[in-house]
């Protein structure tokens, strides 16, 4: 539902927030968990504005709000669990407190006033304590372009027009944006050899994802209904689920995934909330002669606008590069639009069978490839399996990841006549294999 | 190491705890998080001693077994996670000090006396807030006989004797032993249908497994050598992995099972520490022919006693029985040390590529099946997928389970001379559908 928070002609006092293209305007106001770099501060949740975050649990910040005692005792917590646990109508109310007393000529700034930090002063711990982490399959590019690969005579299988596929990843291994990781170590098992190997993977992937934050959940043994499942949406982030393909290879079968994926997955900082995405809205891609969902992933709500327009991005950024002062190169431009699942099919999928989902639970929308190959959200797609090696504008090349490059995901929504909505960058960079 | 708290000739002054076949004698002193039933009381850490539970948040108990400041708090603590982060010495050290303050005259008893309560009177939560739930697929025999159903042409996989097969499982539909969970609906596909319908499972079966809480956890990036591995695991419990056949046989491909597992996992509320089942160490087993295991999952100490010896049995009362005031009619007995995979082989492969386990991170074994058909711990195992009905001694007889069932799991170890250590039960009701 679109309403004053979305109006493009409101300006905020924070005047950075105002600037063409700024990923955080007025409009937008997605929320964080963060201190001061290099603090010892508790973490915090906070609000992005323009190139400024507004501390909620600064002093003086919820009463200028208005804010409710349990909404203020859950903007002092740590992280967003708190937040998200109150549910949609908290969020939606506090959303609105935002815009207006950001908004230019507010009372309210003088309050709010000192209680800004610039982002480049400050530090992020993960939005949310994630209690599990579900990651889906939900681009039918992908799943037919790695199907080609795993299985060349069975790509996608019968199933994925029916089941929105999905399986539990690792928590405890998700960071945010801005940390390094080692090169895995793994089996590795090499075409026509008798045994497998203890190596260092060679093939260390990417994967463009979105996050998607539950905010309320359900009790064990109860569903969400497609007619509710937005409203246990917190918000998105983006996810880059570095994924080690030869590991994956030799051990994925018959469970799934498990060391090619749990030895990091990044997240970015800033969740949006699914209400300020609502612009953005539109009509699920599947085409006419594919099978319709089941009664239980189908509502005319959703068949008219359960996606959302995204506009992704994936930028690499070599150690060559860096030490040449070249800026990160787009690998990779696509949108969440082409998702053959929504997110409320996703809830509602996951819950059919009463699985309880908790405030701050994790899903990954999976890789979200687009319809050409060079809208592929993952290396082994764009390199068709590492026989393609990518030209890279400074002469480099690259079929999966080298140490020490720098991959970001970025993404926005803008569309004239309407606030950008921007999610700022997930980033990680790859440190060579651990000698010992 | 066996040491003085394995003595078998050791008796406690709590009499219940001598009497032959009890499953907590004092040289098991097995933990879990209780209250008085029924009350409002915070959760606390409890020891088994007989058929009583010491509160060890009672006032003048960590006094009385002089632990240390940190070692106390953890104790006052609502689950296990703080004693389980402060590590193996810790553990060792606060286990010998239960045992000499449990045995005949000791002069702990006046200070203990008043903080033990009938198990009878006490009510359980998780032993510990389960960060990450990891499944394995220890059983060769589990892996061949379901494999044999799901792919007839390809029942073990190639590399079931290289990798110790894994995967993420739902940490947040994890429940304590009592409860009763209603069947699952979710997508079945009948042999020969053109589409899938919603439905409710018609084959809901178990899956006899332990459970292995990790203590200590490690840093991302790091990986646990085998040397190290049994000091990161706090001690095991039942586990029932409750599993839906039908939504599994159509879900699972390509990225393992999801609903048909994530809607109820049953775990015993007594965990049972390694040192405890020292006595029962045994050879694992892993025929000559086989391959060996690769470098890093292999240590003389693993090869020589890097299994345990657990006898498990699944018991079956249906409602009928209930009824009928019959007792549950044992289905199944086994023994751990049928698996393929030792918990040190577990625990260093999960952290191989560096991936961080957590203190209280639970990992399943997997469905513990023996080398005979009649040791299998599912039930399509048991009745051949459905098609050989196993009889009942009243006449009734089961494929899979049926609306009503109780299913309890128990174990023990036990061998002439040495003390037994029993792990209690395991046991959870399926309720019809719910009619939504």
């Amino acid at each position: 539902m679109i309403n004053e928070t979305h109006n493009p002609a409101l300006r905020s006092w924070v005047a950075s927030a105002n600037a063409p293209g700024c990923d955080f305007p007025l409009q937008n106001l997605p929320f964080a968990s963060f201190r001061r770099q290099g603090s010892q501060e508790a973490f915090r949740v906070g609000v992005a504005i323009g190139d400024q975050v507004l501390d909620l649990g600064a002093p003086g910040v919820a009463a200028a709000l208005k804010c409710e005692p349990r909404v203020a005792a859950a903007l002092a917590q740590p992280g967003l669990n708190a937040l998200m646990a109150l549910g949609h109508a908290v969020w939606s109310a506090l959303r609105l407190a935002l815009s207006r007393a950001l908004r230019e000529a507010s009372p309210a700034q003088a309050a709010l006033q000192a209680a800004l930090l610039p982002q480049s002063q400050v530090e992020y711990s993960l939005p949310a304590r994630i209690g599990d982490y579900t990651d889906f399959y939900t681009s039918i590019y992908h799943a037919t372009n790695v199907g080609k690969q795993f299985r060349p005579d069975n790509p996608l299988l019968p199933n994925y027009k029916w089941v929105p596929i999905g399986y539990h990843g690792r928590s405890s291994s998700i960071v945010v944006s801005g940390q390094s990781f080692h090169r895995p170590k793994g089996q590795l098992m090499a075409p026509g050899a008798a045994a497998p190997v203890l190596g260092t993977s060679q093939r260390l992937d990417i994967e463009l994802e979105l996050g998607i934050f539950v905010g309320q959940g359900n009790t064990l043994g109860e569903s969400i209904p497609m007619s509710e499942a937005e409203d246990h949406v917190f918000g998105l982030c983006l996810l880059n689920d570095w994924s080690a393909r030869d590991i994956q290879a030799w051990e994925y079968q018959p469970l799934g995934p498990f060391l090619a994926k749990n030895f990091a997955s990044t997240v970015s900082p800033w969740v949006v909330t699914l209400e300020a995405l609502a612009p953005y809205r539109t009509a699920p891609f599947r085409p006419a002669e594919d099978p319709q969902p089941l009664p239980y992933l189908d509502t005319p709500q959703n068949r008219e606008s359960g996606a959302l327009d995204i506009q992704l991005e994936v930028l690499i950024q070599t150690a060559q590069m860096k030490k040449d002062g070249l800026s990160p190169h787009r690998l990779v431009q696509t949108s969440y639009r082409h998702a053959y699942w929504t997110l409320a099919q996703l809830v509602t999928h996951h819950t059919v069978n009463g699985c309880n989902l908790q405030p701050g639970d994790l899903l990954g929308s999976g890789t979200l490839s687009g319809p050409t190959l060079d809208q592929a959200g993952a290396l082994m797609e764009l390199s068709a399996g590492g026989k393609n090696p990518i030209a890279l504008p400074n002469g480099e090349t690259r079929t999966y990841l080298q140490d020490g490059d720098t991959v970001a995901l970025r993404g926005h929504c803008s569309r004239e006549g309407t606030a950008r909505i921007g999610f700022g960058e997930c980033a990680g960079t790859l440190l060579p294999a651990k000698s010992t």
